[in-house]
């Protein structure tokens, strides 16, 4: 997601560019951190990017390097290694002086020497620096990483299963014979996180600066647990049958019968402990009616405020505010409706709603449209253009599954009629265009 | 600050009633910590109430208790603290078994025997517990809050600086000979928070639930550097002539004077490293316009939205929505506009603003009246009743200094005539009063 502007709600998150730096032996999760936090970084308006330290491997070495390329005393391994390192810097520095705002290094950096270099190269380039290390002893997080992550990884493909396996631990066994943890005793100076034992226990040095806090809150709030995300919008309500955008109206009949499957869907194929999410909106509170979970109301999902077109129909807003409507077709992401919100206005309104999602276990979030897109692209790694387009039929429940570093999806259409209330961004975008092309792509309504 | 409502804008915080207990050698800021924790949490809506085990020992054995009292061979003093504690604790029991979400105990628990005491009683009770330990050996901090703190505690009245401070630190060294700092080898599965010489470092452990994580982020955020936070709103606008309220209006002639003013102000009174803080409306930039310090805009210091009110003078408001003026008069904090915000969105609104501001040094917020009085509420612990009353003159600058355990105010009239926009509760707030009655506090305007 490239955006190099910050959301408008909130002063700039990053003044001086930073890297972060991951430390932790092999198989301790440093890809996971590293990858959802450029997600959650980026979606928040961070310009942000991971340099991973494998790649470059695969790149100068090739796919299969086996464990012993990794011991310490193949002097042919380590120059290898020695140079990918220096190439990740390299990147690391243009991107960090080009547009990005945030790089992580996504790289074991188990020995002082090696953070020594680090440090040198980002001090000397201007750069903060911020490590997260990850440290874990218990064998059963470590072992669940290896077989769900590393056995699927480009290094063992076309390698079977309990072989690589194998091969892993053995190069992890090479690392620990040189691992120098970030300590107090040599690194009282460094700002730094440890993550411990999968985010049972943490430990912060010298935190600073808005950036670094926030990374430490996320990181805090993230857990492993399986579960699962649901997302719906409300039922079909009148005013979608009508057209119309924003509101509060009440459920269609339509939307009643969505409301009545969705609680025998909830029922019959969601787990026990679920909670369910609403809007402050009567659609979303209607929509959750035949649900026998416990219910929590959310301002803060609440659908985009449309200020001065609440309420209106596309072929209104075009004949009221043709202009308007053109620019919002031109750049819907930034655009922010008179006295109403933007997409990106909506982004910063939901980061509570994502950082309270990522603490939770499974929960069932009833929304609307714009809400939806946001969280969406969030969980989807969307970036700003894709994201006021992603398709969010009505009476469809998006199911949501964390798997290694992304989101397994599944849409269930609950097979309730409902209008369309999707529009295509159109052809023209042109403050001068015709009406007729304006409205080229709204969908059928009453 | 009660109220038992959380605010509107989020799920509730608090599902089971919390007792965050204190751990630490007397000076290392444990009362400092319990009561910013206190009215952070009641300003975000958690009903939250300290009980500071001093206050008990003073109310039974008497004010003047001579560091001999302290002393653990000291079996009658022992025993007067035991039962200090005791009563302490049932104390927390009735307030969380009442209306109480969170209770604080602010008291040393600095042996596992005490700790283990507090854990069962809370346990019996089903009640949740999260430990707070402060753990400094910067003699430089504690020295300081033995200078500024302590001495001029109810334990010290009328005894000279240097005899308290002597006396104090005997007191300190009674406790250290039986301090048993919580520890991983024994307490690995308590939910606690570290943090060590000031908030340099933390070390956290199974902290769960979101009470547990705002508490460990908002500590997390604060420092003890002196500063000051400035509070101004924008200077007088043609709508605050007319009388109107909300829009986006310029400056009036007298508010372009006050921005020069201010511009002044800034400069001669305020230190160099100031950052000021707008919003979006442009009547805040304007009054920014003359001060030569960075500045930032916050979508999230914007005026309270008044909805279909917007730009209406009371009058009008009174013509045309006389039943929901009434119902704001009889209780604004939590009366939402149609379309727009209550005072209790607002608070929830500038939670992050807060945070931030918990976090940076010297800053000078010019923002709007609503918002100010929010902000004013946290800082000097005024209750949701009082906060949509407190007064905000314009043209005034208030300068907020943190002493000690609370903030000192100072107010700044800088001397630029502008209109009175400060309208008092009218004593009759019923649905059927006359519009005379329901315009009697209207201040004068164009």
């Amino acid at each position: 997601m490239n955006r190099s502007l910050y959301p408008a709600s909130c002063p700039p998150i990053v003044h001086i560019p930073t890297c972060i730096v991951m430390v932790g032996l092999p198989a301790r999760g440093k890809t996971y951190v590293s990858r959802k936090l450029t997600r959650y970084l980026n979606w928040i308006g961070v310009n942000t990017k991971v340099f991973n330290l494998g790649e470059y491997r695969r790149k100068i070495a090739g796919a299969h390097c086996k464990h012993s390329f990794f011991d310490p005393n193949n002097t042919d391994g380590m120059s290898v290694r020695e140079k990918c390192a220096e190439l990740a810097l390299e990147d690391i520095t243009k991107w960090l002086n080009d547009i990005g705002q945030v790089a992580i290094f996504d790289a074991t950096n188990t020995t002082r020497a090696r953070r020594k270099k680090v440090t040198t190269h980002l001090k000397e380039n201007g750069f903060k620096e911020f490590f997260v290390e990850s440290i874990c002893d218990d064998d059963e997080i470590i072992q669940s990483n290896i077989v769900e992550v590393k056995v699927n990884s480009p290094d063992y493909q076309g390698v079977n299963p309990e072989e690589a396996c194998q091969d892993f631990l053995s190069r992890i066994s090479h690392y620990k014979k040189f691992y120098e943890p970030i300590s107090l005793e040599h690194d009282h100076n460094l700002p730094f996180l440890k993550v411990i034992d999968g985010g049972k226990r943490f430990f912060m040095n010298r935190v600073e600066g808005y950036l670094q806090s926030r990374v430490v809150y996320y990181i805090m709030n993230l857990h492993i647990t399986p579960r699962a995300i649901y997302l719906s919008r409300h039922g079909e309500s009148f005013m979608n049958q009508e057209g119309r955008i924003g509101g509060d109206s009440d459920l269609s009949p339509n939307g009643v019968e969505y409301s009545k499957v969705l609680g025998k869907f909830v029922k019959d194929e969601m787990p026990a402990d679920l909670k369910v999410w609403i809007s402050e909106k009567k659609r979303t509170k209607q929509t959750a009616k035949y649900i026998e979970r416990p219910i929590e109301q959310w301002k803060a999902v609440n659908e985009i405020d449309a200020g001065v077109c609440e309420g209106m129909t596309y072929e209104e807003i075009q004949e009221k505010f043709p202009d308007a409507f053109a620019r919002r077709d031109e750049d819907k992401f930034h655009y922010r409706y008179a006295r109403g919100e933007s997409y990106e206005d909506l982004v910063a309104r939901l980061e509570p709603v994502i950082m309270e999602l990522e603490r939770q276990h499974n929960v069932l979030v009833i929304c609307h449209q714009a809400v939806a897109r946001c969280l969406l692209a969030y969980f989807l790694d969307h970036n700003s253009e894709e994201l006021p387009y992603l398709r969010v039929p009505l009476h469809t429940v998006i199911k949501l599954t964390p798997v290694a570093y992304g989101c397994r999806v599944e849409k269930f259409d609950l097979h309730v009629p409902a209008v369309n209330t999707h529009r295509e961004k159109p052809k023209n975008v042109s403050v001068n265009r015709s009406a007729e092309d304006a409205l080229v792509t709204v969908p059928e309504h009453n």
